[in-house]
C-alpha cells in the first residue's frame, strides 16, 4: 500500500506553475510510525467527524456524511433489489422487552442506556434507548405474520442505535452510530439460509468490493464469535492498512430462536401453525472507518470516485483574471460531462494549503489552473491515489479526467488486495498462526485450532475472523467446520 | 373535496368482468361523520403506521415509509440546491446544554426524555434525548465559525427527535418523529433573512405544492405563535379535509439570539469580531398526516404519483392462465415505460378485497385484467382519485396510463384548492372570524384582532395561522403587522 511517490513529503507536492506553498498545517503522522494517531488526524483534518459532547458520541461533519449518504444509497439500492422494504421502528423500547429473550439480557444489559424520566417526572416503567430494534421488530412480526401468504416478510431499517462503549473511537466504535438492520421471516430453513447468503454476497460484498473498492473475505463465524441469537453468522472481513482485520458487515441465520421467543407463527397451506425461520443483517458507519484505513496514505484519505462527495476539484492557483475565468469554464465543462465538480477559487487562501486540504480529503482528481501554464494552453492534473502530476491540454481535459477516474477504484482495490495477499500466510498450527496473525492474516486449518486454541488466541488479542473453504469459498450446510480453514488476525 | 362518485359505497366499486366481491373488511367511517376516526382507520388499514409499545411512539410501516422516503428525497434535493450540506449530530445532549439558552428551559423542560443510567450504573450527569439538535449544533457552530470566510455556514440534519406528548396521534403528534432541521449562520441580517425565505418558498412551498399537490398559504407567525428563539417565524399552512389548518413547515429568522447565547462570532475583513445572524427550519413526518388529510376520501388515501410507492397496480381478476400471462406482460411493458408497477397475481385472495385494499392505499391507477374482457381485447383502467372506470384496449394502455398519471397531481391540487377557497371567507372583526374559523379559514385584518383578540381566539381553540398581505403575498421587513391580514383557523 506504499504510494508510488511516498518518498516525497507533502511539501514536495509543490504548486503548479511554480507557485510557492504556504499555510500547510504540517504533515500527518506517518501511518508506519503511529497508525492510530494517523487515523485520528485524518478524521479531524479531513473534517470527517468530531467528538460529541457526551462521551463516545460523534458529530459526522458534511464531508464524512456525504460519504455515508453515498454508501447508504449503494447498500439501500441493493437491499431493495433483494426485495426488502424499509420501515421505521421506535427509538424507545420498554425495558421488559429486553428480557423476552434470555440470552439477550446477558448480551446487552451493561450496554444499555436507560431513560427513567419524561414529562418532568419519573416514568412508571423505564425505557431503553434501542441498542438494536430486534426485540421490537420481532414483536411486530408476531402481529403481522399470520399466514404463509405473509411470507417471506423482508424488512430493513435505517436508524441510529446506542450502546455503552468503554473505549470509543470515531466511526469504529461509538456510543451512537448509524446503521441498517434487516430482519426477515421465511416459511422454511432453506429460504432463510439462501436469503442470509444473498444479503452477504449481493448487498455487502458487492458494495464493499465494487463501490468502496475494498476487497473482503467472506465466511462464517465460529461459535465463540457468532451473534448470540444466531445459528450461523456470515461475515465480510477486510484488512486495514496496518494489517488488522475489520468486520464490515454480518448476516445471521437465526433459525427459530426468535420465532419461539416472540411467538412468530404462520398457518401453512394445511392450516397447521409453524414457527418462521429468520435472518438479520447489518452494516454501519463503521464502514467509513474501513474506507479511511483501507485506502488512506500518509497524505490523507484516498476516495474511490463512487463515494467521493467531489470527484474533481478545480483550483485557481492564484488571483489572476484569466485563471479565474478558465477555471470556471473548466468546472462548468466537467459538470456538463456528468462529474461532481467543486471550483476552489479562494485565492485569498494560499494555494499550497488548499492543495494539501483537498489531498487530505481524498478528492480523486485535482485540476490546477495557473496563469503561467494557461499561457501555454495547459493545466496540471493531479491524480490523488498515485500522487502523479501531468500537464494536460485544455482540449483533452474532459477525456483525460474520465480515463483517470475510471481507473481509481480498480487501482485502489488492486493495491489493497496486493497488500492483503502480502500480509497473509498459511500456518500449520496455533503457534505459527499467532505469529502471522500479529501483523496480518494467518490461514490455518480450523481442526488445528479448535475452541481450545481459540481461547489461547484471545489471550494474544487475536481471533478467528472467519471460517471458509481453502479456496476462499463459503461453506455449505453440509461442510463440517473441521474441514475448513480459519482466518486468524487482530481485529478492530 | 367530495369525490365525483361519492354517492356510491365502496361495495359498488364492483369487480371487473362481473367477478363477485368478497372479503372486503367493510367500509371506512365516512369523513363527514367522524373525521378523526376516519383518519385512524386509514392509517391502520392502508398499513401506513402502527402504535409503538411505548406510549406515543410509532412504527412507520413500509407503505408509509416509502411515502416518507419520496418526500424526504424531494425536500433533500431542494435543500442541497439551496447550498446546504447534510451532517449528523448526536442523539444525546448534556443536560447542561439545555440551560444555555434561558428561554429554552421554559420551552422544553416538560418535553424532555432524560437518560439517567448507562453501562449498568447511574450517569454522573444525566443526558437528554434530543428534542431538537439546536443546542448541540450551535455549540459546534461556535467552534467552526472563525472568519468571514467560513460564512455562510449552511447545515441540515435528517434525524429522529423525541418530545413528551400528552395527546399523541400517528404522524401528527408523536413522541418520536423523523424530520430535518436546518441551521445556518450568515455574516449579516439581510443574508439570513433571504435564506430563511428561500427555504420557505423554494424548498417547503415548492415540495408541498408541486410534489405533494397540497396548496399552502405562506406568511409569518404572530409573536404569540412564533418559535421562542426567533425574531420571525415563516410558515406554510394548509387546509385539511375537515377545514382545519395544518402547519407544514416553518423557517425561522433567529437574529443574533443564539449567536449571543453560544458565542458564535466571526472576524470580519477588518479583523473585528461580530456575532453571526442565523436561521433554522424544519419539516417532519407530520407531512404524511397532511397528505392523508388533504387528499383522502371516504375510500382511503389518494396519492399523487410523485409520492406513490406504486403508480400502477396490475391486478389479475381471477385465476385464469391467459389473464395471468397478459397481466405479467402488461406489468412488464409499463415498467419498461418507466413506471413503478406492482403485479397483484394473488388470485387465492378475493378480487374484491384486493381492489379495496389498493384503493385504500391510494395507488393512482389500477389495471384490472380479467379473462372476459381480455377476450374482447381490453382491460379495465380505474383512476383512483376520480374513482372512474374505463375499458381500454391493450395497445393503447401505456399511453392512457401516462395521460391519467400526468393529471392526478394537478387534479388533487385543484380539488384541495377549491375546497380551501370554498371554506375561506373575509371577516370584518373578531366575532365573524371566530364563526368562520370554526370550520375553515377567516381572513381578517390583524389590526382588528391584535394580541387581545388573539387570546380570545385561543379560548375558542382558534389561532392566527399566519399574517400575510391581502393578496396572499409575504410581508417585507418594512411592513408593519398592522397593515396585514390574519388567517384564522383551528389548528392540528
Amino acid at each position: 500500500m506504499t504510494p508510488p511517490s511516498a518518498a516525497r513529503t507533502p511539501d514536495d507536492a509543490g504548486g503548479a506553475g511554480g507557485d510557492a506553498r504556504s499555510g500547510a498545517k504540517g504533515s500527518l503522522t506517518p501511518r508506519g510510525r503511529d497508525f492510530p494517531r494517523w487515523y485520528q488526524e485524518v478524521v479531524a483534518r479531513a473534517e470527517l467527524a468530531d467528538n460529541g459532547p457526551v462521551r463516545g458520541t460523534m458529530v459526522i461533519r458534511p464531508w464524512g456524511y456525504e460519504i455515508w449518504e453515498r454508501l447508504q444509497a449503494a447498500i439501500d439500492e441493493r437491499i431493495k433489489a433483494a426485495g426488502a422494504h424499509n420501515a421505521y421502528f421506535p427509538l424507545f423500547i420498554p425495558e421488559a422487552f429486553m428480557r423476552l429473550e434470555a440470552e439477550h439480557v446477558e448480551g446487552f444489559d451493561p450496554e444499555l442506556w436507560v431513560v427513567t424520566h419524561g414529562g418532568g417526572k419519573q416514568l412508571e416503567e423505564p425505557v431503553v434507548v434501542r441498542p438494536t430494534s430486534e426485540t421490537v421488530i420481532n414483536h411486530f412480526f408476531a402481529k403481522w405474520v399470520q399466514s404463509h401468504r405473509d411470507l417471506p416478510l423482508l424488512i430493513n431499517q435505517w436508524s441510529n442505535v446506542v450502546r455503552w462503549e468503554l473505549r470509543p473511537r470515531l466511526f469504529l466504535r461509538t456510543t451512537e452510530f448509524l446503521w441498517q438492520e434487516g430482519h426477515t421471516a421465511h416459511a422454511d430453513e432453506a429460504g432463510a439460509r439462501a436469503y442470509a447468503l444473498q444479503i452477504l454476497t449481493d448487498v455487502y460484498q458487492e458494495t464493499m468490493e465494487e463501490v468502496a473498492a475494498i476487497p473482503v473475505l467472506v465466511g462464517h463465524k465460529t461459535a465463540r464469535e457468532r451473534f448470540a441469537g444466531a445459528v450461523r453468522t456470515w461475515t465480510c472481513e477486510s484488512m486495514m492498512g496496518d494489517g488488522k482485520a475489520l468486520q464490515m458487515g454480518t448476516s445471521h441465520e437465526l433459525g427459530q430462536n426468535f420465532a419461539r421467543a416472540f411467538g412468530i407463527q404462520y398457518a401453512d397451506t394445511s392450516g397447521a401453525l409453524r414457527y418462521v425461520w429468520q435472518t438479520s443483517w447489518g452494516a454501519s458507519t463503521r464502514l467509513i472507518g474501513a474506507l479511511i484505513m483501507a485506502h488512506g496514505d500518509d497524505y490523507g484519505l484516498r476516495l474511490p470516485p463512487a463515494l467521493a462527495p467531489v470527484e474533481v476539484v478545480v483550483l485557481v492557483v492564484r488571483d489572476d483574471e484569466d485563471a479565474h475565468r478558465a477555471a470556471a469554464q473548466i468546472a462548468d465543462d466537467l459538470r456538463r460531462s456528468g462529474r461532481r465538480v467543486h471550483l476552489d477559487a479562494r485565492t485569498d487562501s494560499g494555494f499550497g494549503r488548499r492543495s494539501v486540504d483537498w489531498e487530505l480529503k481524498g478528492v480523486p482528481v485535482r485540476v490546477e489552473v495557473g496563469p503561467r501554464e494557461l499561457a501555454e494552453g495547459h493545466v496540471t492534473l493531479v491524480t490523488r491515489h498515485l500522487r502523479s502530476k501531468d500537464a494536460v491540454g485544455i482540449g483533452a481535459l474532459a477525456d483525460t479526467v474520465a480515463t483517470v477516474l475510471s481507473r481509481v477504484g480498480r487501482d485502489l482495490h488492486q493495491e489493497a488486495l496486493a497488500f492483503r495477499i502480502d500480509r497473509t500466510a498459511e500456518a500449520a498450527g496455533l503457534a505459527e498462526a499467532k505469529e502471522i496473525g500479529a501483523s496480518g492474516f494467518a490461514r490455518v486449518p480450523w481442526a488445528e485450532i479448535g475452541e481450545q486454541g481459540e481461547a489461547e488466541l484471545a489471550g494474544s488479542a487475536l481471533s478467528v475472523r472467519c471460517l471458509q473453504h481453502g479456496d476462499g469459498g463459503l461453506a455449505s450446510a453440509q461442510d463440517p467446520d473441521s474441514s475448513l480453514i480459519a482466518v486468524v488476525g487482530r481485529a478492530y
